[in-house]
């Protein structure tokens, strides 16, 4: 087998879900790709490893010292929306719903992974509330048992700043869900949270 | 979004299998590896995209002139398998019991497509035969529509070289493949072609 692709399968099956077989398959693809094209991937990641940068104010990637979201006088700063990662920003950015801002933790408390709170951007989401303004707080954490964790270890520390509303997105049945598939935790949660149908 | 998050997600998005979602997956991926790993990623896509180059013999990717398969005098070099593409090569190298050569047509003919005879490596195959010492020549072609044609249509040039025997690899019921879940073609060829157990 060729030395080049030997390397580059092996380079390409570093990433997540790519396994020898798809490294292969994208190899032969490359090569079928203008070579000018080619550079412009490469160099379009190197640029992204190298001159990324995570806002100050609120965590979330950015290629300035503050976000656009940040920067932009236009949205809501009196409101905060807590998030795990970076992807969830974008998920919520997608439905053009939301207008405030947002707090990128980097994660989630998980003992069992050995991430503690002060791994987590909490003490900058304190500094931000602390700073005054913020009128609402949404907590967006996933439902997991680590999620849980953090949202409860939030809710402690958000406590001490009077005036400040904690919220937390709703929980029930996804649209397009059959019920049939749902679990009991959701299904319980839903039925509990019903709303009156106007 | 930022920029650099955007455009490595739209060239990421470029390779066939991956979606704006998984794009994204990668690019949050790229973001945890050490930059150097990153570095060596990008790098050897590039030089593997600009220095690779075809055997001039048997068409399979090779980093020289003539690939390490052709240049190895330890292999038999009166056999020659003709594959469609480079992966199926690497699938045959991978099961350590072929000895003979390559011959790797680089696709197979498709009208539909516009892939003509002249655009596969035939004329070089033939060119390889002519020179003599050749004994056999195994087809491993696929068995679509456009796979069959081109047996047909290279069974009708190498018919034209005495002393070559042609061969195709066997059709049948795979290991670990169910007999409900098989196509009507593969039984009908798997019964006609049954063996007298030894």
């Amino acid at each position: 087998m060729s030395k080049l692709l030997q390397d580059v399968v092996g380079e390409l099956s570093k990433l997540p879900g790519v396994g020898r077989r798809t490294a292969l398959r994208l190899a032969i693809h490359i090569l079928r790709m203008e070579p000018e094209s080619v550079g412009e991937m490469t160099r379009s990641i190197d640029r992204f490893r190298n001159d990324i940068k995570h806002c100050a104010r609120c965590n979330n990637l950015s290629d300035e010292e503050i976000c656009p979201v940040c920067a932009d006088r236009e949205r809501d700063h009196t409101t905060i929306c807590v998030v795990e990662q970076v992807a969830d920003v974008l998920s919520i950015e997608n439905t053009h719903q939301y207008k405030g801002l947002y707090h990128v933790l980097g994660g989630v408390i998980s003992p069992m992974q050995g991430i503690a709170p002060s791994d987590l951007k909490i003490d900058l989401l304190c500094d931000r509330i602390a700073q005054g303004g913020v009128k609402e707080v949404i907590l967006a954490i996933s439902t997991s048992v680590e999620g849980e964790t953090t949202l409860f270890y939030l809710m402690s520390r958000l406590r001490h700043y009077p005036g400040v509303k904690i919220t937390s997105i709703a929980r029930g049945i996804g649209f397009g869900d059959e019920l049939e598939y749902v679990d009991e935790l959701t299904i319980t949660h839903a039925l509990l949270n019903r709303r009156e149908v106007e």
